[in-house]
């Protein structure tokens, strides 16, 4: 009898499954008043915009291997503990440490005047006295080649332009970002002494744009800066009209190997499937400069404010939501790869984990993406079905095949990975400056976005099937 | 005979003056064709965007007082002679000589933060070890009267919000520049031990913008700096949350009374009205950061130019177009003050005066202004004819009442003062900044203003009616 029962069931299960249109309806039925009532609570919701002030004036930027990053993580699981969330705990990663030290760049021919610059993360420091050479300007690796052997001794410029952002995710940004990456090794090759980029953003106030740099197995480690858009085009100007262009770069960067930090964790556990899991988050570290507001304070109260939001409307969805917080993002994913690691055993268990790294600005989708080509169409279709729970959320767009940094070590066939993504037109004009501070975020864009991703992550968490189960479950 | 025929001349010319239709169609058919000569061949010619690459990457910025400036000064007249100008000259101008030195701020409490900022020309330096103090924030003049004592000991932060640019002209900036300008002496009054003022900008990359300030007879000096935006929000965010925020202000500004400055002077001599002239200039002082290149690298190039686009074709009009380039605008019109007192005794052939100083985007009109307001009706309807002579400068817009700093002082019953006016919006994101540099104008944009400021001044130099003239003449 209790057989029969539950093959019916199963049955009425299967054919509710296998029709999408049932489906469909279905989904709505169950999650419109929810969706609904979530996202109308996070538009009332003040929290976030206080937990980004705590995070941003209260503790500033900080930079993995800094005592900034320990508070912030510290604070962090406070924070979560002090919301009520279950299983608040630190898993320890080891990070690098970088210390910027002071630095400068002065142009002493033709004329003297100090460069706007921020020396790239990972690189060497230059001897006490700096560098002093030559600088000579290229827009690419070709150009680069066509010097033959005139870069030798010379400081290499990359100024390559960066186009400007106006609704494609990161095409331009990826395009200019190679020589901030690989830009010393390209020089080094050549013979430079130092290499300078110029910074990747479309818009400058003479603002120099940090970021990570490698050196990978390059026999020569030659130091690496950015200096802002405006002093590139003065020296490639200057060179234009054939007047020889001197600087002076002083690094006192030094890498100080590895120290201990932590991803941060905290969840609203499952009332059914407790052992699945649905993570959402952001990444806790952020450059040495500004606030870390848009990359990625705000991704990490995203996350952290979506899961009290739910809690304080008695929300208990069939699977776990975890808040990850990753430690360590913009010097290599060390805390994303330590957690898929951490967690090699239950990742099975893992449904889907969404990260909100490209900024706090108007909402504009998800990103959704899957090794296994069959879960992710149908994972992007129920995603599509989801957006269309609410007006609210009717505006946002699924983009399969993109996701976000810190859940890409998570890409694996049975997880979906996504991105939390917001309007990127003007990320890239704050983008590891000193000018990614809280003040760029409106209080009620933050708030959107938290009521979006509490309701996706709870409709995810709470629907009967799993995201992109191509089978029963 | 002879006076017979003069009569009639006389009887002609006074019909032609009296009847607007008659007058707008005579002056279209005498100057189209001249008009859209000047301005085809302004719009092919890139001596305009050469020469701001001389002054802005050359030489750089150039503050009253500095070597910059004299540098600046004698490029000038180089470059004017070179184009074969007449009567190329510097008249001495005694300026202001106010050196910024090493200066900071630093946040102490509740946490260390270097904060971006400018110390405010002709501010006094503070005691070597600086100045610590607990800041107290206010939005504006009542707010500070309304704290009482409470601000004896702090320094004073004018968080004062400036509102952004859309199209009108100069109101924000107006509003928000008078905590700059006086800040310093009502903080004192209320026993502040210094003045901060936020950024007068409506758009920030964590840029501090400089400016002049006074002390007038204020009975004590206390320092004054500009700091970012992004911290003066970060502190009145502080101060909201109730937590105390300490800084450190440290300037090394000094005041070294007088030097000798020039104001820069060339011609292009009228054929049949030498005497009379028309004025065409900028101010070739800057700031002490950035390029001075839309404030106002580009008003003195854009008048060095037309003049030597008209004379490169051979276009002599009946008066005189003079060029002048008023130095120490900056630090309180001195260049342009001691112009009128110099040529005072030929002020009453001055017909015109224009700068341009609101830099250089797209042109969108003229600011006409005369003490005489009947003169002003007659000069404002007159420039619309103008106006209406080309395809190019039927879109620009003539304002009455509005002109330039640096026509100011000649703003006497005869002349009629104005300012060449470019589109505002973004001016004030660069003003008073390291951002002020040449790669923020685009040539198209240089040429374009050059040709207007070519064929409107040959216009008003060559019509047969002195512009604003309410009788023969």
């Amino acid at each position: 009898m209790r057989v029969s029962i539950a093959a019916l069931i199963l049955v009425a299960c299967l054919s509710v499954l296998i029709s999408p249109a049932v489906k469909a309806q279905s989904l709505a039925e169950q999650y419109r008043e929810p969706a609904d009532r979530i996202i109308q609570a996070g538009m009332s919701n003040d929290g976030a915009y206080l937990k980004l002030q705590e995070l941003c004036d209260g503790i500033g930027h900080r930079i993995s291997g800094s005592d900034e990053l320990d508070r912030a993580v510290r604070w962090a699981a406070d924070a979560m503990r002090r919301d009520g969330h279950e299983n608040v705990r630190l898993e320890p990663v080891m990070v690098p440490k970088w210390v910027r030290g002071a630095e400068s760049c002065e142009m002493l021919e033709p004329r003297r005047q100090p460069l706007a610059m921020l020396g790239l993360g990972h690189s060497v420091g230059t001897p006490p006295l700096g560098i002093t050479a030559e600088v000579v300007v290229v827009r690419d690796e070709d150009e680069l080649d066509a010097l033959g052997t005139a870069a030798r001794g010379k400081i290499v410029l990359f100024n390559n332009v960066m186009p400007p952002y106006t609704s494609e995710r990161g095409t331009g940004y990826g395009q200019a970002v190679r020589f901030r990456g690989r830009g010393a090794q390209l020089a080094a090759a050549k013979g430079a002494v130092a290499c300078l980029i110029r910074s990747v953003t479309a818009h400058s106030l003479r603002s120099p744009h940090t970021g990570m740099m490698r050196y990978d197995d390059a026999p020569v480690r030659i130091p690496a800066a950015a200096i802002s858009v405006e002093d590139a085009e003065m020296i490639a100007r200057l060179q234009a009209r054939g007047i020889p262009v001197k600087l002076t770069l002083k690094m006192e960067a030094q890498n100080h190997g590895e120290v201990q930090s932590a991803n941060v964790i905290g969840e609203l556990r499952g009332a059914i499937h407790p052992e699945e899991i649905i993570v959402i988050g952001g990444h806790i570290d952020s450059w040495d400069v500004g606030q870390g507001a848009h990359d990625d304070g705000a991704g990490c109260i995203m996350a952290m404010e979506a899961l009290t939001l739910l809690r304080k409307l008695n929300l208990q969805p069939r699977r776990t939501i975890r808040v990850v917080l990753w430690t360590a993002e913009e010097v290599g994913l060390h805390g994303a790869k330590r957690y898929a690691a951490e967690h090699a055993d239950e990742l099975d268990r893992h449904v889907a984990a969404i990260e909100a790294d490209i900024g706090c600005f108007s909402p504009i989708g998800y990103g959704v993406d899957c090794q296994d080509a069959k879960r992710l169409s149908v994972a992007a279709k129920q995603m599509e079905e989801i957006l269309n729970l609410s007006r609210t959320l009717a505006p946002l767009r699924v983009t399969p095949g993109q996701s976000a940094p810190d859940v890409s070590p998570l890409k694996k066939p049975g997880i979906i990975v996504m991105g939390h993504d917001t309007d990127p037109a003007r990320y890239f004009d704050y983008h590891h400056t000193h000018a990614d501070t809280i003040d760029k975020i409106d209080p009620r864009d933050l708030q959107v976005n938290v009521a979006v991703m509490a309701a996706t992550a709870f409709v995810i968490a709470d629907m009967p099937q799993r995201l992109g189960a191509v089978d029963n479950r």
